[in-house]
């Protein structure tokens, strides 16, 4: 006799579990790596997780993080390896890198090399977004087309740092590509000149501290960049998405280009809505902890933020992982501990707390619905980005890719916790309520309750796919 | 041996299926009048309903209707009987009419007479609002709070019409009540001076035909009421419905109180987003027809509310079903074909086609989304009125409240398509794309293209629940 | 030989004056009380002032105080002898008090009856607002006309008190009254329903200290009654004046309306600039000195009302000079030191130091120019209720009312400095910048440093002129 | 015997004249050139100027118009002769042209170079606003802070145009400078790189017709502009002046800007108020004729030009008199009948008519009131450019700068009427109510009733003076 296969790989039991903007206490049953039936009882299953009294919610979707890049000053902590164990470890399921190389090269060649870097390392599935750099005859009519039917449809570029920014023109010209081929723009967006007139000046007055970091990036640079971007975006159709908001100003861009119809979208990070500039002021080393570009502003910048959270202005929710050590000859302090501001990396880790940050700070102190915590840290990143209906919500027939959450657990951050490979964390010592306890992928459990069960190498590429014309 | 019952009494087969704001191509299996189970595929049911290809909706929710009530001038020309057969064959599944007396009547009475009404007629469920006319120390002190903890915690009230309307002080009192016992205030905002005042230097001036009916109730007598409405809300904390919302200006009102924090939520119906005063002017009889309180405005006022239903700020969507036959002695034209605009019953008849109207109006021709429809026509309905989850979404636990659309069948519109007891409808002869061919309620397939399954009676009395403190 | 008179009676000698909205270094010349001539030197003079180094603005206009009124409750401290010393002392050359009467006397018995009250006291010109506490057909279509063409073109209602309030249908029809007729209405605009609900709501919860009597009248109130006018307004097109605005709410209804086209403006008053309804709280019976109403509110609405100056939003700037004692049997505390909130009279004077308040606290710390001082404080109110430009400005042929600035000043305020009737000043100790030294009316010069040196029954009734249709 | 010099040299008598923002019927006197007297009758005149009746105004100040400048495709058609003889014709008594140079001199050089251009030429004055094309360090240090010094604190720059453009960290330097040293900058707002990307668009598909000049320079182009110059000005604290405002969206930013305290003004001329893009679309060449950058825009750009007249958001308005002829070998259509649009100069003639297009269609249709009609094409330009109050006011102690008006003249445009040395005029054939019949300049008649009586060469240079730090 044959003993034949029971119908659901997985089922997890008695959940209360997110549907679309409900949410309902139900079975979910998983076969084949995908959601094939939600309902009141499911009995016929090879593995159960039992979910009882926890919320089961679609697993976290950052995309916006950096992990094995090339060095520009100081070098990037974190390959797929440990980037997707420490997000994995904080209830994400998908990531999306940058492809960032050189100028010169060819984008199919960066795109290609990257590719290299995940294989064999990452624990969970990843998409990728192409850096792109110049704007040449070829790229614009062949190589950029090509990337974005061949699964990248989701692009970056910046308008500031010398080695990447764009000049209007190229600009203009990148987003008619997208425009007509459906992908994407990421944009970093602060104004170049104003930064950098502004850092001379300071450091000729010898203002080199941390917190002067702030004041050469100020929100204006911002407001300034994302207004231009929010114009090229109108002219051209094209899709763009302002990266890492920072300021009330910045936002307030980004809302008035919507309420005229443009297609723009704001992602902020954690660090803008926890953290501020008076933290680049800690003493000593400390200060270098908390610079990252666009640099913290003011609690009422965050309170902006918060409210473009609530009122769907802000779209995307996602780390900036942007992973440096502070010690070591690779590490922020490389110059020691009187390093100028603009000889330190910016950049901080934050794959792993994005969000039990968000679920603690937002939803649980009462600032977002559950609703919007989850699209939020994944519907809406799945969709923007060309990876949904497979990932960001719990769907029958999409992935299976679950996090069950502990509303009650209370966790003090400390950096033991943390599996990233970087040595400190910009919130030591904060209280945090509520944790992803398992996390899910494609129905196979990988991490539980601290236990890592999924073997590096198991996660895939996810194409994101172009929207229609 | 004796046969074991099958698991589900019903299931609905490889519909497209709305669930929370998602569409799933799945199965749905009920069972004892409940959805127990959303998957992939459900075999064991008595009955299958086939759904391929069609989308499967929440049944609507219509939570404003007049039915077998006293006569003010015209007659009332349906009851229970025909009134929710009507609702049923256009793919509404609960209705919420309003239970209205004298205001001498105690409101117990009333609303138990009218409970009565119901009995044996009702095709469908329903919850009852009560109409509060006068605001004595014994209606605050101890009516209104047994009537609320009793089933009724949604309530109904004028600022117009010499029966009904309110003074400041006794809204105040009535809003008070509301806020500490958890009621929904559903007020009828119109400042009564402004058309006295206008009615009878119209009438004086001889100018009665039914387009000064228009004239009579302009915007901002709306304006006016409801900005009155939101201050008294604002102050008092109660949470304000204000009833079809007719036009920008009156609709800005509410969207600038909800803006600082007002709990108060607009409702517009088919007639204010389709029809214009131009059509009070039509030749002869025909006039009288569209009218109804406040009166049809303008393109630019159907645009405001259009956008209303997409931005959020018109939260509901009902039809202020208020049926009039035109011919008779208890007809609207009961004064003759000379009759004064003063002189005839204002109210159109609504509850058959509000669900099609903004199902091709809105959804098919793009200016509301799928999600955006059911929310409107049905879920958040059964949200503020006290009904939800066991009405309006589908839901593992609620309700078997379905409708099934044929999105490719077009009707046109004709006084013999429909069940009500009228015998006019204003908008014979137009084109609707999309029909709901088969109505499904608490498990039951009660109308299914075009023939009625179901049997009058079989409607429940579905309590209002008041919202915690 | 027969002596000639010289060319000018009285020639102001090289002020900085303030002519329309510029200021130049010019000698004005008056004859037969009009201002004749503005050149760089004027010779031929009877009497000449020395303005050197000083401002010479238009005298005061104070379009909102009570002097000699009936009782209801305290008495009136102030007549017209101690009333228009006092504004004349203060720098005001022009003020409108109210004639009030009970609702059952005659619009015309009650005026002339006011008009008796003036004669042979008053120091400087007045003009008077009738109040309307009825409308009767008879006051709607004769006596109201009669009044507006006899020189009463500004009117006063009231929409709480039970003494004065009216109700929407009475509003309406006097507004459309005053439309026809080119009267302006100032209108009293705060909630009463509201009002007396919190009243006795407060006083039954034994909240009865002064600082309760700003809770009993919450910004709510006033802004819902400024929505309402601003509707009525909008409506009849009447052109009204929302008197005392006291908060940002309020005001913003004003200011949306005027976007709108609706011919409205608002009038605030010192005590809503300067002070805030801490000082309600302060010790023993001092907070008794600062409840007027609407009452005093928060130091936003201050910001609010400062910037509305600012922007226009405010047009004129009154004292609402409500003179009343403390002590005695008819002052304020004549229920003693125990008395509740809502037996104390309401107001406080202001006559006096309206002028030096703005000039000190406005134009000299920088809030507002000295053509906005000017406009606030004289031009506007004479516009606005119909005495331009005999009185607001200085101006070829206008009345030669001028005031003499000592921009160096400084004065500590006391009660003894004043001259008005109560016994006490709510700005007792205060440090203000600038005094306007000399007061000339008509060519006259009336109060210099100090010295008052025109006599009581020399002031005028200035007719108020209705604007044209 | 020695005759005694009258009193006055000049005295206007009996006109309604505009003293600020009043109007008084009264007499003038000048003497040396400047207003020393006004008072109802001045009688010791040498010369006397009958204004019985007639609007008494100050002079027009036309701050943005080109004369005598270097060829950039077609020859500038007026030098000073020709352009002060048709700007005195048309009501102006002072101008401001820009001394245009290439990016290579000296600025100095430059500036006097074109000082000599205007000697004994001029018949009214004239300041000089330089034009920056370059930011070198020595411009910065040393050559912009002497020429701010030096009487020409009113600068030039472009965002646009080959020749002319400056970018980003340019146009910050200079702005720093400028509000270092109290200079105002104009700028020419429309970003290049959407230009440029359009126009060879259009161009490579053949839509070269003038209605594409358009097409090619969006509103868009304009307000992502003016943004940016919003920013750096608010960055920088310099003032800035948007100059020809064209569109609704260009206008709504300098709105934005000042409404957050940026120093920030905009400048219109009569063609973005009168013309529209259709009449690029006349026939044959008579698309040419209305060529000029920001192109003409739609009805509703006009509707909100006329709106921020009315606000204050528009401050000045100047003519942008760009003078070229359309035959010859210097003229617009130098490439033949089939020029395309990139290849026809853009400019139009406008010194003459400006005054009287605002009186007629402005003042006397009532969009705008007499004050602002001065204000916004004389008091405000004079101020923001440094020349007030010598210029743009009536003024004890100001030159005797004034036009007297003729409100009743009814005059048609024709080409034959102007003065200026091009061969056609945007305006032929309209009808315009009230012209400035006498204009004097320094107390001197120049223009009276069609003749000229002012000889060339007696304008002066009037020194621009920095504001204080």
């Amino acid at each position: 006799m044959i003993a034949q296969r029971p119908r659901f790989d997985l089922v997890v039991r008695e959940g209360l579990v997110a549907i679309g903007d409900a949410t309902m206490r139900v079975d979910l049953g998983i076969r084949d790596g995908r959601i094939q039936a939600i309902a009141e009882r499911i009995e016929d299953a090879t593995q159960i997780v039992d979910a009882k009294g926890r919320l089961v919610l679609p697993g976290g979707v950052d995309a916006h993080c950096h992990l094995d890049q090339p060095n520009y000053g100081a070098a990037c902590a974190d390959g797929f390896r440990s980037g997707t164990l420490s997000a994995a470890c904080g209830g994400t399921t998908t990531i999306v890198p940058f492809a960032m190389a050189y100028a010169s090269d060819p984008l199919a060649k960066t795109v290609a090399a990257y590719r290299l870097k995940a294989e064999g390392q990452a624990l969970i599935d990843y998409a990728i977004h192409p850096t792109i750099q110049a704007a040449s005859a070829q790229t614009l009519e062949r190589d950029l087309p090509d990337l974005i039917r061949g699964g990248y449809a989701s692009l970056k570029i910046f308008t500031t740092y010398d080695d990447f920014r764009l000049g209007d023109s190229e600009i203009l010209a990148i987003l008619k590509v997208a425009a007509a081929h459906g992908a994407l723009v990421m944009v970093h967006a602060e104004n170049d000149a104003i930064i950098a007139m502004l850092k001379q000046d300071l450091v000729s007055r010898g203002l080199v501290a941390p917190r002067f970091h702030a004041k050469a990036r100020p929100p204006i640079a911002e407001s300034e960049a994302i207004h231009r971007i929010a114009s090229f975006a109108e002219l051209t159709g094209a899709e763009v998405l302002i990266v890492h908001v920072s300021s009330r100003v910045g936002l307030e861009e980004v809302t008035r280009a919507r309420a005229r119809g443009v297609s723009i979208h704001a992602e902020t990070c954690p660090q803008y809505l926890l953290l501020t500039e008076a933290d680049l002021d800690r003493d000593g080393l400390e200060g270098a902890k908390f610079m990252c570009s666009p640099p913290l502003r003011t609690t009422d910048d965050q309170e902006a933020l918060w409210t473009g959270l609530v009122e769907g202005s802000v779209a995307i929710y996602s780390s900036d992982h942007s992973p440096y050590r502070l010690a070591g000859p690779d590490g922020k302090l490389r110059y020691g501990p009187q390093s100028r501001f603009d000889q330190i990396a910016n950049g901080m880790p934050g794959l792993e707390l994005r969000q039990p940050l968000l679920f603690s700070e937002g939803y649980l102190k009462g600032r977002i619905s559950l609703a919007q915590f989850i699209a939020l840290s994944s519907t809406n990143a799945a969709e923007r980005h060309g990876i949904a209906p497979q990932k960001g919500s719990i769907a029958i027939g999409g992935d299976g890719d679950l996090v069950i959450w502990d509303q009650e657990r209370e966790t003090t951050v400390t950096r033991d916790l943390l599996h990233d490979n970087t040595d400190h964390t910009p919130y030591e010592g904060m209280r945090i309520r509520g944790w992803p306890v398992t996390t899910i992928a494609r129905g196979e459990v990988i991490v539980d309750d601290g236990r890592v069960l999924g073997v590096a190498g198991r996660g895939r590429f996810v194409p994101s796919k172009a929207r229609k014309a």
